[in-house]
């Protein structure tokens, strides 16, 4: 290896080349640099002074993006990466806890700039040789995750949960379709996550029927009920997609019920597990996921838990069969001659073309954490959310959601909220609670999400939401963002400065 | 910072903290002894033994991929590395060229390091203060790069061309369905992708219609003939999907004349230029796609003539309005007081929810090179591909294909091929060409394309196919693979032994 150091300096088109990675050590080390630096001048999980200043700053670092003469590649690499980390909301940090956005793990970042610097693509063996194999061993591991007692279960990698479920649904419209259905339907929890009902409108779909969702859970008798319904009306393909972690409570639905439902019905089930999937890797929570393997697939993502950098997802399915209509030949890509050879045929396992390895990361992961690790970094994060739980029925001046915590989420919500609803109408205790979680994010304090959540009452109200997801932090580390809160709440800023 | 170097092991649950880049410094030097150690255990562009050899090295050093217990994680990491390069087709390899299968820039997998430890989502503000801002300059000036006549064009970041053209037609679905239309209907170029045929069959469209290329050009007068068929039978809306840069050949579908006919009939254009688009750095071949102004969406890629590691997609549209089909509300992302408060709302960028930033690699690539030391690379590739057909003609063993080079692909077979055609039929010359494509990837020497493309004397025939990305391979890289095929064509395997 002739990459010991070198004096010159880089060229703007020196490239990844793995067999002399010189330029590229180099120029890792000055995005890890950035990253540190970046970090420090931040100081909070996410940059103060709002989207206005942010974006100044950022731009002074960045622009011009397209100079007529290039900089320096040391110095143009330098300052987008410490752009993007002094303006990060970086999930790595304790307070940086609104949504599904993990921190990501070392090692998965690691494996990730091999990918990178290999730029394989998943959709020819000629351009992916041991990529392919090592995707191959990933889906089948993540396949019999959700599908261990069925003899041949498949999965394949995506963009994500809203890829899966796009995949899932175009898979149920070509199943229907072959059988000559007219007007496959689609049947989804209120609480499903938009892109169902996005991926049914992509695909040309009717209107998904919405169920109801009492207490944020999808409801056997009216799932039943509608079920019924469509089926006197015409009778086609249906397909039931359930949620199995909900974007703004993390709640599984009632799983067994429903496939047993769907089941009596003759409806196909799939499950929305892009949260709640990963609770698989772990014994003492996979029974929460009971009744998961009567889905005919499964949606769950990899860079949520999991600790992927995005993207990471995957559909399972439980046959290999299932994912037929993917196929497709392009004779460029896997001509039959080619196939017929032995040159394996890759590309019906996506609906993209051109496809990085995100393999790479999953299979580096879990074979650093293996199976115990993965379940007992899952067990973590549920174990911190109901210790935070705890905390907020501790504090006086914060209520908790009574559904709280659904696997690591926890919805909560100022007392000073209430009082105000009680007082200056409903509208006013909600804008108190989105005024918090703006305000501190403008002050780069910490990162909130909020959810539209029916209370005890019935009542929608809106609640702050920490979706707990580092597979380190521990509940003490929160304390101090309930002590924000709750302070901000007895001390609002005035009203239109929250932003 | 404190992360000077520490003995202690690194955890696997460790993240790729910015703040603390201790464990990812360490597992990134990891990742790049793994490649460079892959690379020279391979020692070609490909591994030698074909598929089943290569799956089986790679599974002895990757499998199981789920353990009941953890590996270290140095050694887990590094398997899976190694396993990729020493079982990858090297794109930086100056003899793997069968793809448009770019060997990324360090500068751009650098940058891609510091994405996947950042790890900020697209889809929300609270996940990407500043990304948003990188991705918002970068978009414009990829939108201008097209359409810089225009007052208000936009672009979005795709994974790659497939989806560039899903949303495209999406996009124009959308466009006709508001305005009442029926049956909106696509023509595409018998030379097209196959993912604008896709993309009909994913949204729901009818078949498109596909017009003649004689010479693997859209011909101007089929494209009038099928536009007034159709206006004849029932007038809805339609979009003509023009190629700059077919996979086969590299050519240029003659976008003038095409927009022309367009225009005449009332029917949009859509451009297809995943390829060919970034012809727009040069102001020397810059002219080469004069007319895709007219379109009212172009597809390109910056993973291909571009550098990036996959993915690095993109859509240009005519007008930032364009893409108001996509937008969509999700409280938990971009509620309605929220986006008042001054948020920014990113959700309507894409189809994904949770998306990568691939706009930080593009960005410190674009500052790297400059306009000029991007056009200069593009220019480049198209010079290498110029000198190589030269090469071939030069040859007594190889005859080029008539229309190459296009962009810089180039198509040739060996005269043995021709000869063997005429005595023992199409098919046996045919299969020569197959046969030396694989014998040559079975023995680690070579990466070739094919392509089945019209003859001089109007017969499909097999063809060698050849895409020159790399921005430093020279023609003199490129003559022992001449060598190497014309004495393959010489002396070809028995059959049977060719894969």
């Amino acid at each position: 290896m002739s990459e010991t150091a070198r004096p010159d300096p880089i060229r703007p088109d020196a490239t990844a080349d793995p067999a002399a990675p010189h330029a590229l050590r180099r120029l890792a080390s000055v995005a890890l640099d950035a990253l540190a630096d970046g970090a420090a001048a931040r100081g909070g999980p996410l940059p103060a002074g709002g989207p206005e200043a942010v974006a100044a700053r950022t731009r002074a670092r960045c622009v011009p993006i397209l100079p007529e003469e290039g900089l320096p590649v040391e110095e143009a690499l330098y300052g987008v990466a410490r752009a993007a980390a002094e303006g990060a909301a970086d999930p790595s940090a304790p307070h940086c806890v609104a949504h599904l956005h993990t921190p990501p793990l070392a090692v998965a970042a690691a494996a990730d700039l091999a990918a990178s610097a290999l730029n394989p693509s998943m959709d020819s063996w000629d351009q992916a040789p041991a990529a392919a194999v090592v995707e191959d061993e990933v889906t089948a591991v993540l396949a019999r995750l959700v599908y261990a007692g069925r003899p041949a279960p498949d999965a394949v990698i995506t963009s994500g949960g809203t890829e899966s479920n796009l995949v899932a649904l175009l898979l149920f419209r070509e199943r229907a379709l072959a059988a000559g259905a007219r007007a496959p339907r689609v049947f989804v929890g209120a609480n499903a996550h938009h892109s169902v009902r996005r991926a049914a409108w992509l695909l040309g779909l009717p209107e998904p029927v919405v169920v109801d969702c009492p207490g944020g859970r999808m409801d056997p008798a009216a799932l039943g009920r509608a079920l019924a319904a469509h089926a006197g009306r015409d009778g086609s393909p249906a397909l039931v997609a359930a949620t199995a972690g909900t974007t703004d409570e993390g709640l599984v639905d009632p799983l067994p019920e429903l496939a047993e439902v769907a089941r009596a019905h003759g409806a196909e089930l799939h499950v929305d597990a892009a949260y709640g999937g990963p609770l698989l890797f772990s014994e003492r929570l996979a029974p929460r996921l009971a009744g998961i393997e009567h889905a005919v697939s499964v949606t769950y993502d990899l860079h949520k838990l999991g600790w992927q950098p995005v993207a990471a997802g995957v559909l399972a399915v439980a046959d290999t069969a299932l994912l037929e209509p993917l196929s497709l030949t392009a004779d460029y890509l896997n001509a039959d001659d080619d196939t017929e050879a032995g040159l394996p045929d890759l590309l019906g396992r996506s609906i993209r073309t051109s496809r990085r390895p995100d393999a790479l990361k999953i299979a580096a992961t879990l074979r650093a954490l293996g199976r115990r690790g993965m379940g007992g970094a899952v067990e973590h994060c549920v174990g911190v959310a109901e210790e935070f739980a705890r905390a907020v029925d501790a504090h006086p001046a914060l209520r908790r959601h009574a559904g709280s915590p659904g696997i690591s989420t926890v919805l909560f919500r100022p007392v000073a909220a209430d009082a105000l609803a009680a007082t200056a109408g409903e509208e006013a205790g909600d804008e108190l609670v989105a005024g918090i979680r703006r305000e501190l994010l403008a002050e780069g304090r910490a990162v909130l999400g909020r959810a539209r959540v029916a209370d005890g009452d019935g009542r929608r109200r809106l609640w702050l939401k920490v979706t707990l997801l580092h597979p380190r932090t521990t509940a003490a580390d929160l304390d101090a963002l309930l002590k924000l809160v709750a302070e901000r709440a007895e001390n609002p800023a005035p009203a239109g400065t929250g932003h």
